[in-house]
């Protein structure tokens, strides 16, 4: 049978801390295949990784074991989770991290994570990822719902966190925060698509961002801006968008995650 | 059957959006096996992935398939193309990107991908990679020829990029530029190694680089090279380099990728 | 037969070394899997690359393939090494880059690499790690002692070194280096957890780290530090390690891999 695929979505860059995971993966369930997501969350932002992987784990094959470390509250008495979906599973701390991906992947049954068996022998105070959420999760590559059932108790007050709620209307203006910032400076918002779709291509809005007013137009797709234009588009994850064509739009606008954006769409009122 | 090789060449940096491509692929054929060749392509330099590209693919085995990446004209009328080469496959934007690739794996034909049986459902405006290149990657894989007659027409017009292209003979002089720096900030030129061959190891030169010039000797390693001395050699992939060792060169001269260099070897004519 | 596992550490960086050593690797053995350990040791830091790959191998299954290139001295006379050990293989260059590894693995013999059978057909002077080390480790992840004990002869006067040997008693003084500073700023020293462990959690020390005198408490987890106040605590892999809770320790005192640290307890004494 085919071997099943675990990904990673941590806070820890392209380091040793990655592969001690993968190795505690691998001496449980030899045949796993491991997939790495992204390292590069800012550290201890739950709120980005928890965007990271919800833009993510809708992209693998049903059945994946999703693994998430964003923890700054590891070696204290923050539970950990697993997480069974319609589409797949989840493994990681009780901060929020893996709620909107589990939505986004049919969220089904919580799970505390109480039984030493599934953990590695020696449980470190601060590594928590390697010790406890990378085994249970190749446990559960190998045995999907019967190591699910047998992990711990059914938690039904995980904590929740939902990547839109600091979205929200404010008179005629959306009021939302920078989630992610991306390698190319494209900036992604909060705000989910369906809260501006009358205001198709061609729209435009005045925005605050970084404390500054701009204009902008609504395009379809970055190449539509013109020199040195900051637009707004539909990010390819659902969300309102900040880019600039083949500029750092974050760079040029002073724009870092969890700073306030304000847009307020100029042509027709909501 | 063993399960063929995928490589990703991209400019998106270690992100969600590579682990996108990776599912994409795996959604369409669970045994592929991936490995990263770079993320770290300067954003949108489609000279410097078309060089990571080339000096990387032929170390592969035959038959593995090499996506690219680097495609600032995304959601333009720019076509997405595969190309058939006597030693794997190339999928990617028609922007020379493949080119050179394509040359050093024995090109033999070029499709444009044009039915969208072979994409994903969706396709974004913003991200092929995942939604077209990942997806006709993953069928190439699974199916070579088979799937390859089926992509779309055949091309004879796709733009070619040829990495030697710009170094030429000036005089006594040769002038190139600099496709790529590396992490130990070695240099690499577009002065293919056929070109200052007759100079051997011990040959000096009169070098201007980043507007500055340096006398330099030709070495076989980097470990030759006095302290604080720059050095040319010829790199692992064929191409005159400029290093110091156990210094980074870029750094210390101020280089960087897209800049010019002009060698004049001065012991002997051309 | 299950596909041995092979992993890397080297101090490439995410670029397309790493991917032409996965190239040869593959080329000699398609069924390898591989996975990174890190590719960001400071370049030609040799320490470091020793203690993350001693922190590393012993998470990984036995019979794992473990390959270091850290290799200031590619290109001179300095020789390659395999060592066999009870729960894995070693590959590298002799500079003791391998042998904290090969202890913690628990060390039987060392060979030099000298049959070029194993080796591509070109060899580069300047890149080992593709042309020797890659297929070197490949041929042992397929034939495992016998591969090994055809590779060339026994040798007895490998380079070695050990991570704590610079570190010291120097009257009620532990003097010591910095081995790593890791993704969160957190300080790894070369002072092995038995050399202080009478200090138990809840003593106080004067530590001098970056010329600078600090009082710091020892507390069990990342957790127990105060707002802005460096801790010790022993790191998940064995060292005292200097930390702060949700800061980065290393940039708020100026601390880089390579400076002397010394920390005296003053609630008892050695």
């Amino acid at each position: 049978m085919l071997a099943p695929v675990l990904t990673l979505t941590t806070d820890f860059g392209a380091t040793e801390y990655v592969a001690q995971m993968k190795g505690a993966i691998l001496s449980v369930h030899p045949e796993a295949r491991i997939v790495d997501v992204s390292h590069e969350v800012q550290p201890q932002n739950v709120l980005e990784g928890a965007y990271v992987m919800a833009a993510t784990v809708p992209y693998f094959p049903k059945g994946t074991v999703h693994v998430g470390v964003v923890d700054p509250g590891v070696g204290t008495v923050r539970r950990g989770l697993a997480i069974q979906c319609r589409r797949g599973w989840l493994v990681g701390p009780d901060n929020g991290l893996l709620w909107p991906a589990a939505e986004a992947l049919g969220l089904e049954q919580v799970r505390a994570l109480e039984d030493r068996r599934f953990f590695r022998k020696t449980v470190s105070a601060t590594f928590h990822g390697r010790d406890v959420f990378a085994p249970v999760a190749a446990h559960l590559a190998v045995d999907g719902p019967d190591a699910f059932g047998a992990l711990g108790s059914v938690v039904d007050d995980a904590i929740r966190l939902r990547l839109g709620e600091g979205a929200a209307w404010e008179g005629s203006l959306v009021r939302g925060v920078v989630l992610h910032v991306d390698r190319f400076g494209n900036v992604v918002t909060n705000v989910p698509a369906d809260m501006v779709e009358r205001w198709g291509v061609g729209s435009e809005a005045a925005v605050e961002i970084a404390q500054k007013p701009h204009r902008m137009r609504r395009v379809s797709t970055y190449g539509d801006g013109g020199p040195d234009e900051p637009v707004l588009l539909i990010s390819s994850s659902g969300f309102l968008e900040v880019a600039m064509n083949e500029e750092n739009a974050a760079r040029r606008l002073g724009v870092r995650p969890g700073l306030p954006v304000a847009v307020h769409f100029t042509d027709g009122s909501p």
